[in-house]
């Protein structure tokens, strides 16, 4: 049994979105109940991720991290067309990875109580991000 | 066909912990000859890897590498309410993830001949995690 | 209901190779309609990876940051009995991912119009590499 839905998110510009409750909800209308749920961004300059829920902080450390790590403006970079943050929102994006899947467990997701499901912008500006979400079970 | 179970594991601490033979013991129970088997750790401090399972010095590469990388006590990061290892420990499970998705053949398990499942303790202290497996086909 | 076949690929030594027609071809033979495509690597020194189909420069740019990042060579590592790149490849596989799942939709994967599928080799030689793909649904 598969069931499967499209988020269209409009994201504000660089920096994490939490999508925990549009996630739970697409596998609550699922109705599966032993399983697993698939959520996939179909771009190569955002991503998805588990991260802890409790802090802001985590978030902006995160960033304070893969900012460092992968400088927007690096000389390593050629693929400038887009401006200083196309290349590095490319290998954020494979460092944090497009794809993530979750179990679920008497018909709702099996998170730990501070993972939460965010959308990460790795773009500057503001983009429309679609996100399928596809339950198995 | 889904079936699932959680796996409860106290860590000694930093460092990989071999579950291989714990995941193919659910798969076995599971009975699903063609398929996939997803493995989940309910945290965000801990992560799942595969990795060489012949020489104990690359699980010892791969930890001073990431302790090079994501420095425990970096002036980077504010979250260090838990100590200097809790905010390495976030950005450590995010690069290395908390999911994985393992192929199912008649029956089994299909990994390389120098494939192991590790789950990655990334905090200093011993702590005890969750892991939710899921056997579909 | 789910579906299986094994590519085996031969590399010309590190670097990408777009294997998106090759997974597709098989979800066009699974003859699944709504579901999820998995990709597995049996190899710790090559990994999957979604990327940038337009610009080769971009696969070029992320190799560069690898390079970069997890230097051949690198005094951090002991494990160099196959050589300078032997470790640096296992910490960029587990960097970059050994498992890769996306979304089937109406028969077809559903990718973004930028995103390719890209095995990629890790090791300075050609290598035989053997990919599980699993369609279920």
């Amino acid at each position: 049994m598969s069931y499967q839905e499209t988020l269209e998110i409009r994201t504000p510009g660089r920096g994490t979105m939490d999508i925990s409750q549009e996630v739970a909800a697409v596998v609550s209308r699922a109705g599966i109940q032993t399983g697993i749920c698939h959520v996939f961004v179909r771009h190569t300059s955002a991503s998805l991720i588990l991260c802890e829920n409790a802090d802001p902080q985590v978030h902006q450390d995160l960033e304070a991290f893969l900012a460092d790590t992968v400088p927007d403006g690096s000389p390593l970079f050629r693929h400038t067309a887009e401006g200083p943050d196309d290349m590095p929102a490319h290998v954020r994006s494979i460092l944090t990875n497009m794809d993530l899947t979750l179990p679920i467990s008497q018909g709702r997701l099996v998170l730990g109580t501070w993972q939460g499901i965010y959308l990460y912008e790795h773009r500057s500006m503001s983009h429309h991000r679609r996100i399928v979400i596809t339950a198995l079970g």
